[in-house]
């Protein structure tokens, strides 16, 4: 692995710093090392430096650090969609369920990556299309989640719900979340959805704050379209990609999601699933031979 | 009972044909009637209408008729806060937890009011401040709940909540909703709250969407005083009174609530609490020896 | 089709009639017909009336007619596991999620089936072990799921889950479900769990009444062994197999369940799994087309 | 104070140490000690000995110790239903809701009540009865929380509720908590039930794993009476008072719970409600301020 991409945390001095220090480190080992072209002021590199801009990092990179939290990650995630470059995933602050390498262990393990030990979990991603008067007006992707609400005005969203062209449910709430393996351990857990292991072909679609009191989380295979029908919606609802606002939704909107490309995130040697949510999860019991 | 108020759904044909008839057939009996002064279009009536302003109504009726939803009766009912004037709502649509009544059996109820046969079930409402930097910014009341949440921007509100004076927890979520007993049918249970018969004296603090799992719902005395501060807050967090918007807040705000003054509805002879509540929430089951 | 057998509801006479009733009708259609051993006094039939167990009917037959409720055909489909032979329920209550065919379109549903119109969803089973001291000591399958809990002993149940050999949580509570996505709409949902999709190749874990509030139901993939290890057991813990118990469990006991074979369930033309579940949970809300 | 009792968690060592301690410190003070029948073993005492059991002691005592776990704690409070005394509950494990003070503030906790510096909360009990055939056949009292439930056969129960005379549901499930303030931090909370703070005057009933998903938790004042019917009984479904198994229920049978007496349990100075419910239920959060 020669060719090294870096993203970290925009406008954090600890970021900055560890990015400094990375590069330097990357150099002196002969590799070549590509920083996103954001943060060329906080890099003030001189030899060595090159910058792109992160879109353009999965035709050019072997291997991708990301220096952050879990939001960061997710930012520069969405360029590796369907790209196998690995990403490596450094956590600045508390654990994370994407970024579960800790700062003062991430030498070592970029050092083992290079030697060619490393390990991957493939995660998949989700393709969201938003339909007006039988156009399409928006597209994107998300790795943890999509999610139609209604906004600030505090008057319920109303909407269909179809898989593979099968009438679902009509709900009325605050919204809905259609999650990814990946993010059933992010918002869709807050608003009561399962945790779902990654190696699960299924998205789990889960209500908030549903007016019907016996609607329930359901895991649909990733295999299905989902379909979601606005039919009542205040002015301000919206869709969400992994957190960020995607576009403005109107009554008589479709949301069409499908399952997307590949992102291949780096595995920690001896650190597996499990032992992250429970960590992150507050669960205090430890195996009896322990 | 000879003075009587009438309010009814904005823009709504058939609430704007049940205030005429109901207001004729009042002034067949004799009854001086006050009409909101915003229906005026709607009555276009020629003698006996005498128009007063819903605030002003409190200190010149002896009943009040609200014809719409639950969502009519709210906003007529917060000018009735601490007066004894008795609140009867007729419901246009899907039966209501506030709105118990069917046009239907409009004309017989009325009559058996008129006839000094009625019964009330008094309901607490909540009184909300907000402080920033030492002055108070902002006060409204609520009957159901005042609920502190996030805007559009799909980034979690942090605060603190105290009791009594005494710290009770740090969360980050969604919002937070504090209901009545009236208002624990409402928004609350949508979030998972415990449903508080009328006759409870407790307030119930319900999180929505909260990061932490072990967030649950706690019922306070209504007695205590509540407090909210924001310590992280994206942009456009606000606090909502009944589902209408008081203030956008920011960090560093702080929100007081405490039980307010009573409201008094009209409680529909042989319809009780838990025969609406089963109704609402599609229990299906009837007692065996029916 | 030619071999076809017949299982009822025991002790029902209503069952007991419509298996005559269908008995009668096969036959002068020229078809072989078994009837279950346990019916026979039931049957009282004169020719034609082959008697043989259960059990031994997935050698014998090419479709296999339930009449009953949930509880008949789980019972019945146990014998089922591994075969081919598709099972056709026919619902004597309210609407199963298995048995789907209404009573009145028994007769209609069958000749569709015999004339070779019939489609089938396949259904994964759970296979059970329970280990004691080095020794698998019971064994059993499950359609829907299976069930570690405390018995009426009212004191907690405390055990450890290993997934893939990978330790997962220690749990205090009343008890775990392991359910199929056929029994999500089961046992399961009334514990909280999720619904999963047939199509999702998952086993839910979902904890009952747990000691620790952060506990969450889990979708793990249904190709990875589970294991649970009793450290904590009041004197009358058990391990129920679709509402069975199957043992009686002590501390030290090891259960372990895997992916068992497949049940070919028929699937009503034109009545989707997703119509069942609305039908079944009171979703009111009708698409807006119709 | 100078009759002072003391009760301890039977069969365990420690608890027995810690007994004779206390004994003897109590002693050198020149104070009345009794101590429960059931561990005169444990003491071996000599002199200043005095033996009593706990249910006598109620009328005897001005201070009750409890040494143990909450449970120890619920089995002495039984006894002093309704009486002034104050208990004061030591834990000896991890933290209880009911026993709140450590071991290793034993003696400074104590030495402050006997100088008359002590502060008590009053909870409420529930008080039970069982009609079988127009005849009580049994009755008990409870400070957590009354429970019925199927027994170790998965089959479901199935009653009906009535508060004041007025029914509430008819409901089908793995059982129902009825549950005290003290008694909602305790199985209630497992079973999804919200916390309630002692102060509010309120029994919350909470299903547990309940078929009809549009049940939720109930608050209903404590004033009112609640009337369970058994409509449908698998053979061994059993009322609990407090974990304790009262009697067997059957087909028919009617359980009646009202408010009982007052229990004062001391309150430990500076250690209010939500700093023990924010410990127990491993709420991260820390005041901004701290």
């Amino acid at each position: 692995m020669n060719r090294i991409g870096i993203s970290v945390k925009p406008n954090d001095a600890r970021a900055c710093a560890l990015l400094c220090e990375l590069h330097r480190w990357l150099i002196e080992k002969g590799r070549t090392v590509f920083v996103d072209h954001a943060l060329q002021s906080c890099l003030g590199c001189s030899t060595g430096c090159e910058q792109l801009d992160v879109s353009e990092m999965p035709d050019q990179v072997e291997l991708m650090i990301v220096i952050g939290g879990d939001g960061t990650l997710l930012h520069a995630a969405k360029h590796f969609i369907g790209s196998n470059t690995p990403i490596l995933g450094i956590n600045l602050g508390r654990l994370g369920f994407l970024t579960d390498t800790p700062v003062g262990s991430m030498f070592d393990v970029v050092e083992e990556i290079l030697a060619g030990n490393l390990e991957t979990t493939r995660h998949f991603s989700l393709a969201a299309e938003v339909w007006r008067d039988g156009e399409r007006i928006a597209q994107g992707s998300a790795m943890n989640d999509v999610v139609l609400e209604r906004g600030s005005h505090p008057r319920m969203v109303g909407f269909e719900m179809l898989v593979e062209g099968q009438y679902v449910f009509r709900m009325r709430g605050d919204g809905l979340i259609l999650a990814t393996p990946a993010g059933s351990t992010a918002y869709a857990l807050s608003a009561g959805g399962p945790i779902v292991h990654p190696s699960v072909n299924a998205i789990t679609v889960v209500p908030v704050c549903p007016h019907t009191l016996s609607n329930r989380p359901i895991a649909v295979s990733a295999d299905h379209a989902i379909e979601l029908k606005l039919v009542e919606s205040p002015f301000d609802a919206a869709l969400n990609l992994d957190g960020i606002e995607l576009i403005q939704l109107q009554k008589g909107d479709c949301v069409r999601v499908r399952k997307g490309g590949l992102i291949s995130l780096v595995y920690l040697p001896g650190r597996h699933y499990y032992e992250v949510l429970r960590s992150k999860l507050n669960w205090a019991g430890q195996p009896e031979s322990n």
